[in-house]
């Protein structure tokens, strides 16, 4: 099966082109935020070093959030336009999940998270196992420290996962002590690489018109109008003609 | 300290550039053994991710062998070259070395290895430590079974590391039983992006036109050439004019 996954869910921007599961082609970067020039670019030269022509893909696997509203909404847009023009599969999984794959060993805790800003964390708990890592915890917008509070029942070492890690590290080492560990450099990234593997796996959304960012939180334009419209929360802010 | 990584020392090609342990960009395929030509294209194109210029170079970080004669001669003349243009540090690790960094787990012993034709490897045994991958066993050219013998003194997981396990897995695996450990997918191929981490840690070469690739084999003109010209082993096979 040939596979192109593409998460751009934040700063990082990763691309892969898979044959089952051996790589033929992968770049990632993160000096750019400018996701929506860059991405098709080396999505292009990507499927170019594969030996490949669009034509030749079988499925696009995209981490659709949370994350950065852009980030999350380029990646979505890419992979549905993609998955609609070249009638392919597309499957979604949580970049939160993206960054678990990272983590080698198998039975550990693993927490992802990205931070959510004013002291808050995009997050989740996964355990890992032979087939990719398994929710303990869904993912959540959450204040750090009530997220502190529902680790606390596990009493055993968590690896926590993502450059975002850095903001925390020293108020997680004096919580966690010994049960604190992390990874380094490139471990600390989404890899397109392992999420195209894992998302080979998993079954494609079955309508893709459907498919949408999964944000995890309200944008500040829906919040605002929700306090100006209550009672209305399943409601968009974006006006239908 | 900028970093460009580069390891062409089999069919995978892989190149970073990097602050520190930052990874800014990185690509690695293995659909090509084009690296010749592909190399520096590459590398100016990362180097532009990056949103530096060569000039903004410290240090070049190559795997120097052993690996396909070829490969590594590209890697190791690359480096030479650009860091001699440039003026800055070169630094040659271990092509075997550089698999073993893919491994997470501390303390840890690791077997990397290339297939080396008629069931003999390239090889080497490591364990790893939070400084990197130390030797145990000097990388060597060895016959498959020899090399048995001498890991059988480890009674010990061993993770064996690179994309040739898959030509030994059988093997292996019912000479080690469940002492076999392997990763999968990505962590099976060199990866620029742990190479250049590693390799800012490492003294660089005092004399970079001594500099040389490590091929732990004779040529096959070398050998060809020692069988005509017996004892004069420490003579090159090409002609000094």
């Amino acid at each position: 099966m040939h596979v192109l996954a593409i998460d751009t869910s934040n700063q990082p921007l990763t691309v892969a082109v898979l044959d089952d599961e051996r790589v033929l082609a992968t770049t990632t970067m993160t000096t750019h935020r400018k996701h929506a020039e860059y991405l098709m670019p080396i999505v292009e030269k990507l499927v170019k070093y594969a030996k490949l022509t669009p034509q030749d893909l079988d499925r696009v696997v995209i981490s659709n959030g949370p994350g950065s509203y852009t980030g999350i909404r380029i990646a979505t847009t890419v992979g549905k336009v993609l998955a609609d023009t070249l009638n392919i599969d597309l499957v979604g999984i949580s970049s939160l999940m993206a960054l678990a794959l990272n983590v080698q060993k198998e039975h550990q805790l693993v927490v992802p998270l990205f931070d959510g800003r004013n002291d808050n964390l995009f997050t989740g708990l996964y355990r890992t196992s032979q087939s990719g890592p398994e929710v303990v915890i869904e993912d959540q917008h959450i204040n750090f420290d009530k997220w502190l509070q529902k680790l606390d029942e596990f009493n055993e070492p968590i690896i926590f996962v993502g450059s975002d890690v850095d903001h925390f590290v020293d108020r997680l080492k004096s919580h966690f002590g010994t049960n604190f560990k992390s990874l380094t450099g490139i471990d600390n990234l989404p890899q397109a690489a392992k999420i195209g593997v894992y998302g080979e796996k998993q079954d494609p959304v079955s309508n893709i018109n459907n498919f949408n960012p999964n944000y995890l939180r309200l944008t500040k334009a829906q919040a605002d109008w929700q306090k100006l419209n209550p009672g209305r929360e399943n409601e968009s802010y974006v006006e239908k003609n």
